[in-house]
């Protein structure tokens, strides 16, 4: 359904009951879609017009900001009977990212004691299981029976998240144990939760990261993680669809940081230039920094520089290969480590092959450049030189482009930071000095 | 379970069936944690040990190697009934993986009927929808009862990858609804599918991207995602946790390509040498031959190196900086792209907005270097020559890498293609033709 449609139906029929109706047949992600481009007042009349429970579906993929802004206009009853279907993680979310007096008024559409459950969830770091799990889950007792539980399912379906997994828990709420759905309906209505629920269970504490919970779920294909408090208790579960977003959302992260960025945190096209601009600054600025060893390396060889100018005809060379060399493998090895293949315990492994790898790498290159400096009538001595330096620039730029993220996991860094554009610098500052040294040498400079 | 006591009560218990018991109160991710790391003779006592449904579990998160390997050695009748439990899209990509020779016998292992279905399946490019699919869903028809829904579910549940979505099609295969098992469940018994299916259907054709498929998939929140032929007939599905993987495969490959590899194609690893040498040296010497434009750039301007040799000093501050703003305006686009947040559509906005960040950056690098020279005391004119170009460098390398990329999706190449290494390229050669113009406009050479 294309946007003119949808405003040509609300101009000419002027008819909301009908838009909604023919809305209705989309799915919300698809009016989702259109929300952002519609005037104000448009946008409006529509979600009043949708039914509170799809109202809400809808909202769930906008941003927090329209979220909050198109629930701030609703009116107090529609407002209330929408914010009450959204699911708690997304109130939660919603509720974090607003200012305060804001959060205070969007919880308060809510009955008092959902509210304090969802202020429970803002209390948890947004980047934990705590921030990203939902507390509408089934849970059932392992002494009821097939028959009950199916009757319970049928009373409580609407309400929440998932109905495929069923988590059994005590007097005390802690988590003993979990059934699927699929078992559950394999069962006689006689049977009892306990004879067929399954307490091989895979859970995350609260304050684990969300990446861990991420990655338990995309392991063991489970539709839902569920989380537990210190004592083992159960208070939420995290859901495959948020699970991919986290997915998502850490390999753009990485992505950005690796390209010499802040994580923007948000879509590309809805950060403003200036937001653009500090997230990007910073690693400029640091870089001109280390930077300045170059220039001041290069200023020590002035002599050199003065007596063989055709020594800088390869700097530039010289200095983007080892970055390329350098990105090759820190990019490789940084993503490796993001999706569980390297540990830091494979450090001295993935070391030693990227070092012999450099080093066929590097003979590969200096083999060009000894070709293209023949070819190009450079002098052989000039030629040696570069191809020396350009041999010990891929060996270098290699070995430590792996080597440094994992040293950097190890000590608790973020590897992504320790990107191409650091290593880069680093590759440079050692190369040229390589260079200089080789020309000392075989120029007899 | 730590290998160890795997190891050790093989080796106490000498007793296969105690093993296997104490082996499925774990996950099979668990179990096939351990299974390439045991010595072949182990492994397969383990394999042959376990329930053929939790062995084919197992099976399907070891490497295709491993899985024909195990299968092969397993004796026929064991491997028989490990392989007909695999899920049919497993089979499938375990007989693409392998000697064409060796899927047939893997075939061979399956009944006439099933293993036409396989066969077709791999026909399949491996990046489709088609390739990805699995034929191990539930079809209904319109006119059954939630009643007959139900019994035929307890019949066939322990054969299908999902009960979540059951798929309702017509005499001639043709879908026409989805119905959920939330659904079902709160339905009536006498009801009929027709009354509580829904008709919204969201598919995809067979031969569609799988990044398409796992698209709509994240879009929606769907499960699992119907596949269809051009004629509208359900041919497979498509289940979460297949997208899943394949988001996380396509930002390794994208990351990998944005750091100057061609993708590797399995976990890193698990890549021989020679493997890798051949995936990296294409780009570095592609990259080697565009950088030759930029020692032409400085021989050409001989002259102007001899007269002023400090022009050598910040070489490669401009080449880095330039690279640098590049790959961070391109780095962020091509994730953009890759997430759904720019289409070519954005173009003039997108370039537009970068040029003023780049402006911006632009002007806080060349006052940067102003303070730099001054603090350096290089003199005013070299300075400016200096802040000059950087200034342009990097409006370039912002405006260019973010264009690039653009262009080339409207071309129809992969964006990430046109990364960083490429776009340093461009930004360095035009970066020295404007460092020189500047020099010879400021320092009159």
């Amino acid at each position: 359904m294309e946007l003119e449609d949808v405003l040509r139906l609300l101009a000419e029929l002027d008819d909301d009951e009908r838009v909604a109706e023919i809305l209705r047949e989309q799915q919300p992600y698809d009016v989702a879609e259109l929300i952002p481009d519609l005037p104000a007042e448009a946008r409006l009349r529509i979600m009043r017009s949708l039914p509170p429970a799809f109202a809400a579906e809808t909202l769930e993929h906008l941003t927090p900001e329209l979220q909050y802004s198109i629930l701030d206009h609703l009116g107090e009853d529609a407002a209330t009977a929408v914010a009450n279907e959204l699911s708690s993680d997304a109130v939660a979310d919603l509720a974090l990212s607003v200012h305060p007096r804001q959060a205070e008024r969007l919880l308060a559409l809510l009955p008092p004691d959902y509210r304090e459950v969802v202020r429970k969830l803002t209390t948890y770091p947004e980047s934990s299981a705590g921030g990203r799990m939902t507390v509408d889950y089934i849970s059932v007792r392992q002494t009821w029976t097939q028959d009950q539980v199916m009757q319970h399912i049928r009373k409580v379906a609407k309400d929440v998240e998932t109905i495929n997994y069923l988590y059994v828990v005590d007097q005390d709420g802690r988590l003993t144990g979990v059934t699927s759905l699929r078992d559950l309906i394999l069962a006689q209505p006689g049977d009892r939760v306990q004879d067929f629920m399954s307490t091989r269970l895979i859970a995350v504490t609260a304050t684990a990261d969300q990446e861990e919970a991420a990655r338990e779920l995309a392991n063991y294909d489970f539709l839902a993680v569920p989380v537990t408090d210190p004592a083992g208790r159960l208070v939420g579960i995290i859901t495959w669809d948020d699970v991919m977003d986290v997915i998502e959302e850490e390999a753009t992260e990485d992505i950005q940081r690796m390209g010499g960025t802040e994580p923007l945190g948000e879509p590309y096209m809805e950060v403003n230039l200036f937001t653009l601009y500090r997230k990007r600054v910073g690693w400029l600025l640091l870089l001109f920094l280390a930077q300045s060893f170059t220039g001041t390396i290069l200023k020590h060889f002035e002599g050199f520089l003065s007596q063989v100018v055709a020594l800088t005809f390869f700097i530039p060379l010289l200095i983007d290969t080892g970055g390329n060399s350098g990105a090759q493998a820190s990019t490789t090895v940084i993503r490796a480590m993001a999706v569980g293949d390297v540990t830091p315990i494979d450090f001295l492994r993935v070391v030693w092959r990227e070092a012999r790898l450099g080093l066929i790498l590097g003979l590969t290159m200096a083999a060009a450049t000894l070709l293209r400096a023949f070819l190009l009538g450079s002098g052989v001595a000039l030629g040696l030189t570069v191809a020396v330096t350009i041999l010990a620039i891929v060996l270098v730029g290699s070995t430590v482009g792996a080597a440094l993220p994992i040293i950097g996991r190890r000590l608790g860094f973020d590897p992504a930071v320790l990107s191409a554009p650091l290593i880069t610098t680093i590759a440079d500052t050692l190369g040229l000095l390589i260079y200089f040294w080789a020309a000392r040498m075989i120029l007899g400079l």
